[in-house]
């Protein structure tokens, strides 16, 4: 069904094909205005990792922002992951809100799912961890009825991510309107300093990721409104996502946090994390 | 070519067909991220008015924004409409990022074009004017990449538009962090009070609207930092996008703005900017 150079899939209105022959309706609000919600999975040996999060975090974002509840999405998962095979990667779900309705006429949203393979970290990102930028624009902040959900209104943190890589940065943070630390462009952060764990809080109108959670859930942490001072005196740091699980940082737009390489408590949740990953 | 119930018309990849059968791939950026741009031209008996100023504006954006310029538009709209017809709606050109590219690959961006009917107007809104709502999230301001670029990353003013139509508005006007009024989701705001034409600065991160410069063209304004109380206690208001011209604001938030019905600064506007349309 695919070439070797190119095998990523997409599964389209209950078709899995090549994902260079897969289409949207131009018409498709989430294309016209962004209107639309995606999740990034990641996939081991052909399961997908904390399916139920993702799509309780996708249902959630749907009802705030009144797009019409995701239908059929595990069936579509199982699916495009049947034909995917045993293989590590991404899924990604892409729900839309479809076309404009004519007049009278019911929301047909759309949904849309990718397997992708893995991204690649810079080398030895895990051995050595990866460095930051952070971000011009500032984090919108809670009063965005958007703050939280991951909508394909993503450029932004697109762009925020490509000028952060020109500086040869991993990731570019965004800093709330009070110079607090918000979150990754793709990612949530957590360090440690003086025996506490700290990550801002969802209050701050952050993703809340479903790393994050698994991190919150074997281990004790503060959640605030930090300050950037805050997390570059710290010991150790580290940057979360479904998709890397914990990743070092240990550099921020040139300075280095810590020692400028993993600590114990980066190097401790990343396996835990990493582990239960492992687990059928 | 097109049914009688829906001739919205949609050029891509070189051919004209109804927007219904139109698709773009799954792959593009500016569907998957919201990495794209677009422009809103009126169509007045088949005539793209202003077209050169939305060109210019798309091609500032793109440079801005590290997108490929977009080329062959002017062709293109022209195609498209001849086949539209000498009648009026609205010519929405579409540039994205196109699928990321293989690596060593040059870019390869999306142009869309649609042809569209016009969006039909409240009842009565160019003779007593339409009200506003205040949209809920603070408008992301000149620090934003984004700002005054008409991006895919719309959700935000799309769901404010949504949220004021809920309420009986017409439009959802975005404050700054500091208060000050920014701009409509989709259209530029000015109002007259003490002798005094006014209008938020560019420097504030608001789309350069094509009919607000053309306002600008015909009447000295102050472009400033305005607080919202500036516009409440206003003599009379409008609000400016290049499909509606000049369209009186009669009330804010259930707050009437001078006599609640357009002024004569207003109508003066309104009929210059209209009859500049006139002109083939």
């Amino acid at each position: 069904v695919s070439a070797p150079a190119d095998q990523r899939l997409c599964w389209i209105r209950g078709a899995v094909l090549p994902l260079v022959e897969a289409a949207v309706p131009v018409a498709d609000r989430g294309f016209l205005f962004g209107e639309g919600l995606f999740e990034t999975v990641r996939v081991a040996r052909g399961r997908a990792l904390r399916l139920e999060a993702h799509l309780a975090r996708l249902a959630r974002s749907a009802a705030d922002l009144g797009l019409a509840p995701p239908r059929g999405v595990r069936e579509a998962a199982r699916a495009l992951l049947e034909r995917w095979g045993a293989r590590d990667g991404v899924l990604k779900i892409v729900a839309t809100a479809g076309p404009e309705p004519a007049p009278g006429e019911p929301d047909a949203p759309g949904l849309v799912l990718l397997a992708l393979p893995p991204r690649p970290l810079p080398a030895r990102a895990r051995e050595d961890g990866v460095v930051a930028a952070i971000a011009a624009a500032p984090h919108p902040g809670a009063r965005s009825p958007l703050a939280g959900a991951k909508t394909l209104a993503y450029f932004e943190r697109a762009l925020a991510r490509r000028r952060a890589a020109a500086e040869g940065a991993w990731e570019a943070i965004f800093l709330g309107a009070a110079g607090e630390v918000a979150e990754g462009a793709a990612s949530n952060v957590f360090w440690a300093r003086g025996g506490r764990l700290c990550t801002p809080a969802l209050e701050i109108g952050i993703v809340p990721g479903i790393a994050r959670a698994a991190v919150l859930a074997l281990a004790a942490a503060e959640e605030g409104r930090f300050p950037l001072e805050d997390l570059l005196g710290a010991e150790e740091a580290f940057l979360t996502n479904a998709l890397v699980g914990v990743l070092p940082l240990c550099a921020i737009a040139g300075r280095a946090i810590g020692a400028g390489a993993p600590g114990p408590t980066t190097r401790a949740l990343a396996a835990r994390l990493e582990a239960e990953a492992d687990v059928p």
